[in-house]
């Protein structure tokens, strides 16, 4: 999905929403557990119950990884739901970052194989180790710049060369050198409003990935005045208050009102920012 | 495998030799690629000709992750085996770097879903984005300290700080306070022997990870002066050094030669060093 195709999506969908596909199978309901895939089936209907408000896809690498082969399965199937749907950007929060050679494979597994549209990475190993997921053929590198977590301030905010900028800082200038508006975002942790502000400076017109809305603490309001831009320019993501919003019966039906209750603000947001109309 | 068992498993072998199983399904020699799981079967045949040299296996994520839920099989599988085999370490180069919640998956899959005794890390999200791979249980986190490759030069050497130390110093240091030389490795690039001595300093007992001899084009007498301590301190990885060693029927006797080669000259650093008499 180009960057044209992303701003326009967002227009249409009035919404910035990305929904984090952190399945986890011992917190899904019974209902789902006693189906032959249910993850898979669980994911199809949280993608079901929220594809008219949401942008966005991610899917942590991690909760997949941590079910072996079959967690495999479940992206593959998960991704090609995701794909046959269309209208969304499909993001694979994988935070990879390796040598050339490495990394042209990761492109491989996450681009071709898995048929992502976007792979998260992480810049500790330089420019060979983005680059090869860079080239604008639709296809994203979002490159961590400063997260949420508390272990981001080991180094992330370390001044570097006599001080006048911050490690996180000097990533996204030399990241941005590497990689465009149109086939690279950051991502910008949303629990101190104040950073998104900062990084928006640093680049004005990248797309920013903003995890941490919900469980993580960020407030949206706050991060959608910090960071928007006149494109939207915010993919915001909220996984646990989505997916585990409601128990039993509960859960599709509250997953969706939790998904729709994000996009009114986010509509909300981009129409005094003159965004849509 | 704990550092003791470790530690004893190099001075029997006489062999500080990691093998890299960066395996890619065209470059394997006909008669694998004709089998019904022909990664598998060319894995299990290197396996089979340097285990007695071979202190360590890594496996390269990325070149399984490429062939989907099929590479992971191939992950599973050839875990197993050396599993099976046992005295040696079994390390996933998958250079992982996320929250608590997601590490803590991570660690789930390389640990308990896979069975893996040590996982690369990156170090970019801090603390916690390592201390669930911490434990002592046998495990191992190997995180990133300094990398042999170009894209190396954009982050990792910035002075930090009022310039006292570089990142990669501090990332050491940092790391060093988290996880002791028993449950804690540093990668450290071997393209530049210098860099080695100077790791070694920071972290004088804990055992390094060295990418790069052989095709990243390190030089093996150097690294092994550089950075070798009493207890032996170093895993050396050859991937395509040995996995393509010779061609076509070549290709097997062709890697357990090389393998052999690389501990003959192991084997006799560790005796003149008097770790092995």
């Amino acid at each position: 999905m180009t960057r044209t195709e992303l701003i326009a999506l967002v227009k249409r969908k009035r919404s910035l929403l990305c929904v984090g596909l952190d399945t986890e199978l011992h917190r899904l309901p019974k209902r789902f557990r006693g189906e032959h895939d249910p993850v898979r089936a669980f994911n199809h209907a949280i993608i079901k119950a929220t594809h008219h408000v949401a942008v966005a896809y991610k899917l942590n690498l991690a909760f997949y990884e941590a079910n072996g082969s079959a967690g495999w399965r479940d992206l593959e199937s998960t991704v090609a739901y995701l794909r046959s749907l269309g209208d969304c950007l499909i993001i694979a929060d994988a935070k990879r970052g390796d040598i050339g050679n490495t990394a042209r494979k990761y492109a491989e597994a996450f681009f071709d194989q898995l048929d992502f549209d976007a792979v998260t990475l992480s810049p500790y190993m330089g420019a060979d180790s983005i680059t090869p997921f860079l080239g604008g053929r639709g296809k994203w590198a979002i490159v961590l710049a400063v997260t949420s977590n508390e272990g981001a301030l080991d180094f992330q905010f370390l001044p570097v060369e006599g001080g006048e900028q911050v490690l996180f800082a000097r990533v996204m200038q030399r990241m941005a050198e590497l990689g465009s508006p149109e086939e690279l975002m950051f991502v910008v942790g949303a629990t101190r409003p104040e950073l998104l502000r900062q990084a928006r400076a640093l680049a004005p017109d990248h797309f920013f990935l903003v995890p941490g809305v919900g469980a993580q603490g960020g407030d949206l309001e706050a991060v959608l005045r910090a960071g928007m831009t006149k494109d939207g320019g915010l993919l915001i993501n909220s996984s646990r208050g989505i997916l585990y919003a409601g128990q039993e019966e509960e859960a599709i039906p509250k997953a969706r009102e939790a998904a729709e209750a994000l996009q009114r603000s986010m509509d909300k947001a981009l129409r005094e920012r003159g965004v849509v109309r």
